[in-house]
């Protein structure tokens, strides 16, 4: 059981130089002497490519051979690994990965819609290579959650994992909540700060965090990659008067990924969920990330870091980077790809407590009403609140005890379409951690 | 740079069989299958040593070869990886695990003592013998910390490490701030509980926590460890008051260790502090650990678990286990232990506001006279509150502006000469983050 060490240069590549590209020269730049001495081997940058060459990114690149395709970069002979930070799903930076694969590169990648789509295909063409594809910067950013949750907790079976992991939709929430803005007006402000993309339905529709959870779904259960099967709610529609209520009650709203091995198969949601406001998801704040795991034997560990940014998405790049100059390598999800299950979608989901939200008609019975019908379906009510109100229309807020949702929305379209019902009802499902 | 595995199941002795030594057999009898796949090769259990042949502990123990010493144990050849759950920084605890490493088995160990004591000489021997020595079940319990410290975050220059590392002192302060019940009353409750050793010096006076901050401390800096360097003060003198002020004044007050790289030298400190009340180690509660880790590119990261107990150790053991059975290893403290540096002890430490409580005389000119001497010595005055007070004797807080322990002594030192002041001077660090 003799550890040999491999003391030759490890060659890298980078394909794609916008923020976390540069933040990867730097820190390759600043650190040199350090990386060196942890690998036990000199990190070198051979070549890099990116859309423009000409265009001025605030470090030194003059030592690096300059490719313009990089799928070219990928084929180098004098590169061992390559790091792949240039986003999209396909296009350059899938066949800049799977061409590194092919010609015997290890690589790694900050791309989670990648990962999410084609996770289960590239797993295993870089097992049949005999490479690592490494993505600890995919998820939750600076936070060595693969990590932890592949490697230190690999001696649990993994009963949840979830997690806040979009920081532009949290900065959102927590600004609604501290200033009493509308979902509309912070977002316009968070754009004009740039905290949130021009486009912003990929961040604020789920989609972005809902392919993380995709892939910390595959390495904790060890099941194929199934981005197709989270369901998928984004904040738009969360309004001031639940965040505020929701504070009232004791809980704060955050867009929480869950996944959990259920008896009759794997839930993944991505939903705006209630957290307890005395709980870690629940004082979490700005564009922090958080992720808790919960394991047979751990219990439950919370680590929380800054989700993106130039510093530590560079941070992870390098973490992998290192255990590949390391020779510490293994399985992409953590299990042989070919031996990940296909685990079907868990149909009924987990029965959680729900927050819900009623514009009701102030008369007489109209508590009764939509209480008996509560009933009527098996569903007991553990808080009610309803708040004074200056018109015709009352809010009565009920917090559930544990229920399935869908026995709840049979409930819930009952008292939708009763005469004294003003609005759509609100759920929201309540995570307790 | 192909990936060649190992396949022969990888054999386990345990060296131990209290509480944790029973959890990790419990962990590879409940979760055999998943491991097996993980590792891409079975975990079994060779042999057991431990006091007691005939003591019941729940687990079915009748398949593994028993030893009566713990060091013949080490010499089997049936085995790979030794697992010393034993405890105690000399003795049988240390001749296991320096016979494990010169028969060339690695070493996966629990006992924070034992590095902190001999970590240099360890990792020198399991290096030179070419067998990884692993210690994650040694540093807060479950929670991956020397992973993401010493892999995840390897691109980055560490520039402090600290954390709440002894589950008993964070029960005992959250108890005293909860019931308003005195440190003697609280310990005393914790030990009737068994929350508490009826010994409690090791954990009270800081030194259990101490062991893990050296240890951490190596790995951040990629220095030798330095035990005798760490400044030790334990939770003994705190008191209600401080804790019930410190509140009031947006803090809580932690036992918190800190590590530091400062222009004259390592900084280690393991003392009570004030943390800000919102912070996450302010909202930590009861027995669960916390570490902060902070690096140049990472900004921070936080982490949070159990710091102890069955399941939770034996968890963290089982990944070190994983890693070994998978072939993931390196040098025990992230650098060959030859290259660790012997980094001189700071002499100044760094600079820090602080929280002080003088008891004064009620008379004129008392509170200029205090902070005429604190002005004097250049320390500047951010908050001062005065308390309502029944007696003669006028409880005053101060918080400072950022100072030097040494100079604070100085000015403490006089002030408690003056005639004024009737108690000794009560300085306890801010260490904000």
């Amino acid at each position: 059981m003799s550890i040999e060490r491999d003391k030759s240069p490890i060659r890298l590549a980078i394909a794609g130089l916008g923020t976390v590209g540069a933040g990867i020269v730097k820190i390759i730049q600043k650190n040199a002497d350090t990386l060196a001495l942890r690998a036990g081997r000199p990190i070198s940058i051979t070549a890099i490519s990116a859309r423009s060459r000409s265009k001025d990114r605030g470090v030194n690149l003059s030592g690096y051979a300059w490719e313009d395709d990089p799928v070219a970069l990928a084929r180098r002979p004098d590169v061992d690994v390559v790091i792949e930070v240039m986003g999209g799903e396909d296009g350059p930076a899938k066949a800049c990965v799977e061409t590194a694969l092919k010609f015997g590169k290890h690589v790694v990648t900050a791309n989670k819609a990648l990962l999410a789509k084609h996770g289960n295909a590239l797993a295993a063409l870089a097992e049949d290579c005999d490479v690592a594809l490494r993505y600890e910067a995919a998820i939750a950013g600076g936070i060595p959650i693969i990590k932890a949750l592949g490697e230190g907790l690999a001696g649990n079976e993994i009963t949840r994992v979830m997690g806040v992991m979009n920081g532009t939709c949290n900065y959102i929430l927590t600004v609604m909540e501290a200033t009493g803005d509308d979902y509309t007006d912070v977002l316009a402000a968070a754009q004009a700060k740039g905290y949130a993309e021009a486009d912003p339905e990929t961040d604020v529709g789920g989609f972005d965090a809902a392919h993380k959870l995709s892939v910390l779904a595959a390495l904790a259960f060890g099941t194929k990659v199934d981005y197709d099967g989270v369901q998928i709610e984004g904040i738009e529609r969360i309004s001031l008067a639940d965040i505020v209520n929701a504070r009232d009650m004791g809980y704060r709203i955050k867009l929480l990924g869950v996944a959990r091995m259920n008896d009759d198969g794997l839930e993944q949601r991505m939903q705006p969920c209630l957290v307890p406001a005395a709980s870690p998801l629940g004082q979490l704040e700005g564009v922090t990330n958080m992720v808790v795991a919960e394991g047979d034997f751990i219990g439950q560990i919370v680590a929380s870091g800054p989700g993106a940014g130039e510093g530590p998405t560079a941070s992870a790049i390098m973490g992998d980077v290192m255990d590949i100059a390391r020779g510490l390598t293994m399985p992409v999800f953590g299990i042989p790809a070919g031996d990940l299950r296909a685990a079907p979608r868990s149909a009924s989901g987990s029965d959680a407590e729900y927050y819900l939200r009623f514009m009701l008609l102030d008369a007489p019975m109209v508590l009764s009403k939509v209480t008996g019908i509560l009933g009527k379906h098996g569903i007991s009510i553990d808080r009610c609140r309803q708040y004074d109100h200056d018109s015709d229309a009352a809010p009565l807020l009920i917090v559930t005890h544990n229920t399935n949702r869908g026995v709840l929305d049979a409930a819930l379209a009952e008292i939708s379409a009763l005469d004294v019902s003003l609005a759509q009802p609100v759920a929201i499902r309540i995570e307790n951690v």
